[in-house]
């Protein structure tokens, strides 16, 4: 089920190299667009890339351990905000606009069957997870039509000409349930792993960290795939899914906050070529993100003190991936100048 | 001369709070970006702001510095780079096609008198500033002229519909000058003021650091008028005199890096109510910026270990300015949302 994933061409990494020192800037003065850039060559495997056409998808779903009070907010809160994004009227929508980029909703396992609409895709397994604190949240064959589904998500979305598929995602409880992924996929004490997520006061956290403590104890499991089936959710597995399948299509994969860096780190633990293509675009205010991005080797690009998920960050990015691609290729090289000057 | 710059709207200020608290997200979660959406909603004096059309000027000029070696570049490299920006082909082109900003050169005061060119605008006040180092850079009519003919062109900029002006510079020996203004107008000792540049070695930075002690010697003027009459640049007195139009034409006033920044902070000393205009984009890899941000109470939006200038950070930023302003705009509130759902 599971793609090839092309690993970089070491010769054309090596002309990306010299291309961007060949420019007409002083060496090194782009800093950090000047490594975005290379990677972008590299993911494309072009020496002169091109990245314009960028689509996020929000991934939607519902998650048991919310029964048990992790959220500060009410589940009902994920179909209110799905709504919200098809009217166009969320904070990932305006940011999407602003920065020429498209947007569609999956359900990948809301509790509500919403009624269809365009720019909403229906792919989802289930019907909202089961209570992980108490049970596995979903079998292992839900957890492989998550992967499935968001794998051909990304293909038909990299055949639709897309350059750039940004992640984000709604769901009530779904920082609960990264957390939990990431404890045990990234091998970290639980307790480092719990947030305020959405918003909780000292009493929610506690709460919280109290019902995943619970949770963690249930079960031993290290297999990504039973990580997944143990702890959900529904958009976690099919964003690992999706983003697996970006990076077999060479397309560059957004990587937004705290909730789909777990999903980053299922896919790498799945998957392990599959990192090279992953671009973190901020640093969550989320208190677990920064040790789950170093267990990723990751250094997102913002940090805007943002923890709002639904791609925000992601989108911040897109901008700076497109101004990269075209550093690499429309810029001039310092002879180029030379040559047309004197 | 200086134009008077409207003080903002505490009213507004206050409802712009209030409104950004009521949106369909946690309070709080969108970060800094929640602080920008209020600043460009009291910069336009709108609850709604829009701010979509941006301008990227790129000052340009020459400095009589070169002659004893501050920079790792000859001269005529200034002259070249304007070429790059006009043919279309420099990094800030690259960027500001990528993010869909409108570029123009603004001849201020460069040594070599190129030929008209469309998007090339001439307003130089003299053919290079004279040695910093021995003499005054300019006379203090020369500043004045830099500044008014700025001033004009923000204005203009503003009238022909840009929401955003986004500042940006090219000129060989530049950071040497804007490390002169910073020391005198930041008080900041020049030691401190003083980086790589463009590229320097570790006897390329000696070097300079001589020459500028040299030149912060010769003179113990204080006055932003006068400092900028004695270290120069003519692109950073025209892009002071231009922010200071950007502010009192309301405009959203976005400051690049490090030369940028000494330029801000000029026009702040020279009219205090400008700043609150200013949106700093990003912190450089130059080493004086730092404290040069710190002097203005900036906090950047961007890091990316960037040190090239020609308003490369600034147009990163551009994005993320529209953004801001659908978010305030844009969004649906808390309520709205309730009430379409339950």
């Amino acid at each position: 089920m599971i793609p090839e994933i092309p690993a970089f061409d070491k010769t054309l990494h090596d002309q990306l190299c010299v291309r961007i020192s060949s420019l007409a800037k002083p060496p090194g003065s782009l800093g950090r667009m000047e490594d975005l850039a290379i990677r972008i060559g590299a993911i494309q495997n072009r020496l002169k890339p091109a990245a314009q056409r960028a689509l996020l998808l929000v991934f939607a779903g519902d998650h048991g351990l919310t029964e048990d009070g992790v959220s500060s907010y009410p589940p009902a809160v994920t179909t209110a905000m799905v709504e919200t994004f098809l009217a166009g009227r969320a904070s990932a929508n305006a940011f999407a606009r602003a920065a020429d980029v498209d947007l569609r909703v999956v359900d990948a396992g809301m509790a509500t069957d919403l009624s269809p609409r365009p720019l909403f895709i229906k792919a989802n397994v289930r019907r909202g997870t089961r209570n992980a604190a108490r049970t596995a949240a979903m079998t292992l064959e839900e957890v492989d039509g998550a992967l499935a589904r968001g794998i051909a998500l990304a293909q038909s979305s990299a055949t639709e000409g897309f350059d750039i598929l940004a992640f984000g995602e709604m769901g009530i409880g779904n920082s609960a349930s990264a957390a939990l992924v990431m404890h045990r996929l990234a091998n970290i004490p639980i307790d480092q792993c719990v947030g305020r997520g959405a918003g909780h006061d000292d009493d929610g956290l506690a709460r919280k960290l109290a019902v995943l403590r619970r949770a963690a104890a249930r079960t031993s499991v290290t297999d990504p795939r039973q990580v997944l089936a143990e702890f959900g959710g529904c958009e976690i597995a099919m964003m690992a899914g999706a983003m697996i399948g970006g990076a077999a299509a060479r397309r560059i994969v957004l990587v937004d906050g705290f909730i789909c860096t777990a999903a980053a780190l299922a896919a790498v633990r799945l998957v392990p070529a599959a990192r090279d293509y992953f671009i973190f675009a901020h640093k969550s205010a989320e208190s677990g993100h920064r040790l789950m991005l170093e267990a990723l080797g990751a250094d997102p690009l913002l940090d805007l003190q943002m923890r709002l998920g639904e791609g925000t960050g992601a989108v911040l990015a897109v901008p700076m991936v497109r101004a990269a691609a075209r550093l690499m290729s429309e810029v001039a090289t310092l002879e180029d100048v030379l040559k047309a000057t004197f």
